[in-house]
């Protein structure tokens, strides 16, 4: 047997968490260490464990950075690509380039391997964007995402005053779905290819009325939308909306020939949104292992390096059963 | 504007046809050869081409190897690596390991690079089920076909005595694709996923009975499944089924942590099979030449190699803008 290949979670929200689910199911990897800013109280969490504080220092072969794109992501990645291989899936899109060439100089310099952006969007469903048009250059793309909860959406209605904690679902608007699946390829508005749904915890005595004023016409993220807001009681949420489905589609529509359609469709349906890119970002931190056996270093995403080294198997055995 | 890449077509069938319709849509290639067995057919089709004998010699960056698997394709794999890249699509699944050695053998000693295998199925569908099962490595595949035409049994069909011509159609049963996508996860015998239906032009005064009978238990063929024969007449078979419309999906059901239900689903839905299948392996040919700057050599299939290389777009551009 092989020896294991030892992983660092790094990070110990719902992703962290995850990870360490799906390392149980991948039995040529384990858990050597959490990486935590709260050490004290992940310990009580995680008892087989080792447990360090965020700039401990121990061995391991990949750290699997399961912290925010905004603050953690671009500390934590040049800080372990020194000592360990990374996996991410920073998702800040304006910055992945980037982010791309910092962690590429540095995996480089220290003969590493960083697999960046990886996850199901970014990650697979930008992989599937770029399969789609280079197969059918005379096409149209669409992503649709939902039902699922969307962080950014929901955090921005907490902003609003009066509200105690919200919860954002981003919902396809199926009729734009169907369409493209018979063919047809219009150019839909933000609007027309998904609605919001946001359940509201309200402060005692808040004026609803403005609160849901506030909530729709807020810019970029729900004036744009077909936006509806429910109001509910902190009990509800903890009992209703504490699971992380999410659903998610990529449509490529395009002609050959004569006029001849072609759609390409590759859908997610998840029941646990964090624990699908934990599975995704630990099949990338074997890749890295992989990729180092064969002298690969340097940054990565999805587009940049042969799949095949994701599985387990030799490229021959894959040849062999999977082709 | 960078030099156009130079293409020769190998076999002048449909999916040969495909390939040069392919090319009218991928401005950064040009037709340069068809190379055929029946030069003097093709030159009446095809006007404004070189048309070349099979064995004829004109150098092309890439030949697309558009013949059958089972003779022409080991035959023009090992002839044409020695002066140009290859692509082809060839699918005896058994056979693919041994193809594949022999191609990178030749490849390497060349300074080429094949692509081998790439299409749909195999191809894509290869791909989609090694991402399938290393993303979620507790799991069960489905692959479903259909509705479209398999040559295998439509020849083994043709062959029964009596019958003139035959179009075989796979047909998936849709209640076993709901099944899965509602997340189940049964053990189905072959028939229980697909069934048969065969369109045949009986010979004058061919007892319908029996042909029928023979085919609907042919081992291997049709035994195993819900097959139907429906006798139509030699104007129906040319007005009804001479297009070649296909589809196809992989699902992966997996779980996550304590049975989280994770489902991934492929889909194709193609109005032509081989306009897809060949503009699949122009994208390759693009890889190939993109391949090579980078001193790549040897062969490949579509888990081997960089997938952002079969994009036009570098990789830079690509991070911005589909990531």
């Amino acid at each position: 047997m092989a020896k294991k290949i030892r992983i660092g979670i790094v990070g110990f929200g719902n992703l962290g968490r995850g990870v360490k689910r799906a390392l149980e199911r991948n039995p040529d990897m384990e858990l050597t260490c959490i990486f935590t800013r709260r050490p004290e109280q992940v310990k009580k969490e995680v008892e087989d464990v080792r447990v360090l504080p965020i700039d401990g220092c121990l061995l391991v072969d990949v750290a699997i950075l399961c912290g925010g794109s905004k603050v953690d992501i671009p500390l934590h990645g040049p800080a372990f690509i020194r000592w360990s291989n990374t996996v991410d899936s920073f998702d800040t899109h304006a910055e992945i380039l980037n982010y791309f060439q910092k962690m590429d100089f540095l995996a480089k310099k220290f003969n590493r391997v960083a697999i960046i952006s990886a996850g199901w969007d970014p990650g697979i469903f930008s992989l599937e964007r770029v399969l789609g048009e280079a197969f059918l250059p005379v096409s149209k793309q669409y992503t649709f995402w939902g039902k699922g909860v969307s962080q950014g959406h929901s955090d921005a209605a907490r902003k609003v005053k009066g509200v105690l904690d919200a919860r954002q679902y981003t919902l396809p608007i199926k009729e734009a779905i169907e369409q493209v699946r018979r063919g047809l390829t219009p150019d839909f508005a933000k609007g027309e290819m998904h609605e919001r749904v946001v359940y509201v915890v309200p402060e005692e005595g808040a004026d609803l009325k403005r609160i849901e004023e506030e909530i729709k016409t807020m810019p970029n993220y729900y004036a744009d939308y077909r936006a509806k807001v429910i109001f509910i009681s902190e009990q509800e949420m903890e009992r209703d909306h504490s699971a992380f489905p999410h659903k998610g589609l990529v449509l490529t529509s395009g002609e050959t020939g004569n006029d001849n359609r072609q759609i390409l469709e590759y859908k997610c349906q998840l029941t646990s949104n964090p624990e699908f890119t934990a599975s995704v970002l630990v099949a990338c931190a074997r890749a890295t292992c992989r990729m180092r056996e064969r002298l690969y270093k340097g940054a990565f995403t999805l587009l940049d390096f042969p799949l095949g080294l994701l599985s387990p198997d030799s490229g021959n055995d894959l040849k062999r059963r999977m082709i």
